[in-house]
């Protein structure tokens, strides 16, 4: 039953043969890996208005220049990340690229800082997602909705991994469409918005409630500092495009080039516009109606009719496919990871329908737990995001310098200016982000991604020590088995029994006995009372136990055996009840997974598990 | 670690011998038993007014005779368990008495509702000792804990089930402290409160919001049947005296009547007097400060001080000792019904410290449910509870009706005559119980009922078959085992394989084979090239895996050795790592438990672990 749900929901099996890989062009790329990054101007507007939300009104004007300094940094990346793309034509993500050029230490330490941001990325696009539809909600008199934001936000996600556990080809209509109309609307809504604007037809946001400058905030660097990076989740997912080149048409690498300096453009541009309509039209986040920034500068630039709705709807949309692009990164990343032996072997397998189906679980299961802590607040969890990914930008981005004066291939000192300005800039942000979001949740980012390195070595160090015990070029040829014993474990002497006792004679012969514990001296009686007819010639050994426990005083018999034939090679056979249906486990015991478990485990003992089936 | 963990909780086992029984004198019997009865006080006559609330302050007066309703019910549900107490003297609980008279079914329905009401039992007193700690937190300037109910009162469900892990002894100060002070405490409220209003120097409540009449609900009887349905709780543990006959003193029957009396004197006492000074004072429930009724009549009479703190601190204690008889009653009925095969067998059995460990177990995960479900809301439990209380009290007496018919006991006839009375007004209150608060929860109670009794009908069907499955009467002498099969499932060739090779070898002889998935051509490739030198002799068969599945294929091949050497008893031998920590399990692919799994239940194999130690 289990497995035929399973059928319906991720569909029948894949065959190995049909992994293939399929080339796409430039603007279905630019559409396949660019939602994560377009996507981010859905919140990156509204993240540093909130910052400066608490210095009063007049800070709000300084949105438009904190988002042109990101504008720059975006270009600078974006330049240093072309670089990167025609020195790793196979694909440079940070992992990969700092390895090789700084070594293992810094390769773990991207890997942990990237699987943080993948995990984030998810929580983030779907709850901003979420609050796309509910703002639209609330506009067409639903306001209710958004109490149910953190229920929509987990069914997101779960429709979102059930699609990937499937194997979500990726097929560029299906990501071409919501981010073409994505793209096409906002700007639309930009090139309206202005036009009005400054002709004047276009009227501010009324706020129904009027913001109130919260008071001690001065207008200072630390506020700047603050709104800057909030801001700085814009560039999150500028690196999609060197992790995927071998899915361009040939050239590859030229045509990555292209289609990320058109990402960098466009992005650059919606942010840009976002931000100037919002500061214009005197768009804030609102904690009460939950209205999302974009979608106040939308019904005040459409009204609320069809252009708004299909605006949230796009939007909604794009932060959905953003997540999805984690969902191939994550289980991707933990595969490499895997392989490499830092994060377990399960995580390296292909499930049945040819995807990293572990990755996918565990991916689905953070990011749920994140949505549930933040009530799917995605400007709560801003000071977590982004940390992760400069941090990578960083390390890729000085192994790219150390890639340029290592090789000197043609026009390496044009390319090492520019990885050398992005990983400085990207080095200051980074600690811009680290200071400034500190308090406000990075430390939880800052202390977890030493933790993960050290797991990813403990693992390695674990795998390392494993290989070496089981390596066969220090075994020697095995002896021989020379005799041996079998001590069958009975609780009872009935039918299920009788076939254990009778596979005990056959593989021992006469080098048998039977043992008991004696929990209640009711049950033992009828046990010795009936061995003599039914024991097939076994001897039984009653064993003691004052506190009516079942493993110390049987282990406590297994090694006293054990020192008494110590040349001999000891069974331990249990007979075992196997009901029906799995549910009826439930009405017996565990005695026979629990001795297996420490026998195996505590004693290192050989165990033959007899089962007798029970009819229904 | 687990272990060491579990001793420092729970304590060092207790041996089976320890096991006794004290007897103790009357004054202590009505504190053991009383408890949960007493404690009833602290938010029946709030459970009525809550009701009344709804048809505004003229309906508030009612409270006083439907108070008065209910003491006389209360007397004559007194004076039938007067009569259960003579005729079973050994404990009659209504699982017993009903089941002796009126049959199995009865017998069971009875338990179920039970059941169901000691886990209420648990979550109501508990959610109403945290109200009276926050009640009294928030007069003393600490409004703020009443928002971590739910967390108080998990913590406190959490102590007392540790308590009862480790085995509360019944001993006579502990209970009687606490239940002595609140009887005495709440007398004194109750004789002071009286004359000060009489007098006229205690003065009402001054309420932080004053009560308005709630649209809708008219002064009627529905109004007057619900506030009466709600107050019911007041008798909830009546029939614990009943249950615990034999830990009384000689003459037991008569002793733990006179204790019975007792006790419905002084809850009867309480629960008017309260009840008169929440009508005189206009103490009534707030949903605001979340106030009990007792807290504001107690401040109101005394003031916030000494006394004041007295009286709520006592009403917390004897709450949770009256949570700690539900520990007591529903691991001994879930223990009962195990025995008689009517609940999973685990149930039965006495663990380390001589307590019904599960029963426990389960009784707190369930009860902890309920308070985060409720919010920790006593009052809005209150419509589930009572409905298994009032059930069990009609099958009770209505099994002691006919306990007076079938035996005719000097001076049956005035039994007859109390007993019947006590089943009729139980039958009508239960009525009454289940239409008035049917909507408000009770319905669920309703449906859980027989959904219990058919859940114990199937397990004990469950038991009855196992036992005709495994009986030796229908038994034939097993046949000695023919000729023995091996099969070896190796996922690699290494160190860990050569110790299940050779055991295969020693088991069979020539009759072996072992066999591999081809997973990964590599690795499959590998195996092979090592297998002259390593395969100890043992012939490789390749299993093809189109899908990457390990299970199908491989119960596939066994099902095609099984067809082929049909008359041999087939053994498949399984080598395992077995890592030195418990989390490096995680790892290594669970394969071998899974395969276990699958050979045993799928197929009914014999599966042979042979396990390798891997060191830290």
């Amino acid at each position: 039953m289990a497995l035929s749900l399973k059928r319906w929901l991720i569909g029948r099996p894949i065959a190995t043969e049909r992994q293939h890989h399929e080339r796409i062009n430039n603007l279905t790329a630019l559409a396949v890996f660019s939602s994560d990054a377009l996507s981010s101007v859905a919140y990156a507007s509204e993240a540093i208005l909130a910052v400066l939300l608490a210095g009063g009104a007049a800070a709000l004007g300084l949105g438009l220049p904190i988002a042109g300094a990101i504008a720059l940094l975006l270009l600078v990346v974006g330049a240093s990340y072309r670089q990167t793309i025609h020195a790793y034509p196979n694909g440079g993500g940070a992992y990969v690229v700092a390895r090789e050029n700084l070594g293992q230490l810094a390769g773990l330490v991207a890997a942990a800082a990237l699987l943080i941001d993948y995990v984030l990325t998810v929580a983030v696009s779907i709850s901003a997602g979420v609050a796309a539809i509910t703002s639209l909600a609330g506009n067409w008199g639903a306001p209710w909705l958004a109490h149910y934001a953190v229920e929509l936000a987990l069914v997101c996600i779960l429709l979102v991994s059930l699609a990937n556990l499937r194997g979500v080809k990726e097929s560029g209509t299906l990501f071409a469409a919501p981010t073409y109309l994505f793209v096409i609307s906002i700007l639309a809504m930009i090139a309206w918005g202005v036009i009005g604007t400054l002709l004047g037809h276009v009227q501010p946001v009324v706020q129904p409630v009027a913001p109130e400058p919260q008071g001690g905030a001065a207008i200072g660097l630390w506020l700047v500092l603050r709104a800057f990076a909030a801001g700085c989740t814009a560039l999150t997912g500028v690196e999609a495009i060197s992790n995927g080149i071998p899915a361009f048409k040939r050239p590859e690498s030229r045509n990555a080039a292209t289609t990320l300096s058109w990402m960098v453009g466009i992005l650059a541009t919606m942010f840009l516009g976002i931000t100037w309509l919002a500061n214009r039209l005197h768009a804030i986040p609102n904690d009460l109606t939950h209205e999302t920034v974009v979608s106040q500068i939308a019904r005040s630039v459409f009204g609320v009719g069809p252009m708004y709705t299909l605006i949230q709807v796009a939007t909604a949309l794009i932060l959905i496919l953003a997540a999805n692009t984690a969902y191939a990164d994550f289980p991707r990343l933990a595969s490499l990871l895997a392989r490499d032996r830092f994060l377990p072997r399960q995580f390296a397998s292909r499930g049945d329908r040819l995807v990293f189906s572990n990755g996918i679980l565990v991916l689905s299961a953070v990011a749920a737990g994140l949505v549930i802590f933040f009530r799917a607040n995605e400007i709560a969890m801003l000071p977590l995001y982004a940390i992760g990914v400069f941090l990578s930008f960083t390390l890729s981005q000085t192994g790219m310098v150390r890639h340029h004066l290592r090789l000197r291939e043609p026009g390496w000192r044009f390319g090492l200016g520019i990885n050398g300005l992005g990983a400085f800039l990207t080095g200051v942000v980074l600690a811009v982000l680290a200071v400034t979001k500190f308090a406000h949740g990075a430390w939880a980012v800052l202390l977890l991604i030493p933790l993960l390195v050290v797991a990813f070595g403990h693992i390695g160090a674990h795998y390392a020590s494993v290989a070496r015990q089981l390596s066969l070029t220090t075994a020697v040829k095995p002896r021989p088995v020379r005799r041996l014993t079998a001590v069958v474990l009975v609780s009872g002497l009935h039918k299920a029994t009788l076939p254990a006792l009778m596979l005990a004679r056959a593989l021992a012969g006469d080098n048998v006995m039977a043992a008991t514990v004696d929990l209640d001296r009711e049950q033992t009686e009828k046990i010795r009372a009936r061995w003599k007819e039914w024991g097939c010639d076994v001897p039984l050994v009653v064993i003691d136990s004052p506190y009516r426990s079942l493993i110390v005083p049987l282990l406590a018999f297994i090694d006293q055996i054990d020192s008494h034939y110590s040349d001999d090679e000891l069974l331990i056979i249990l007979p075992e009840l196997v009901p029906a249906h799995w549910w009826e486990l439930f009405l017996h015991n565990q005695t026979g997974f629990i001795l297996r478990t420490a026998l195996m485990f505590r004693k290192g003992k050989t165990v033959i598990s007899v089962p007798y089936r029970l009819e229904a």
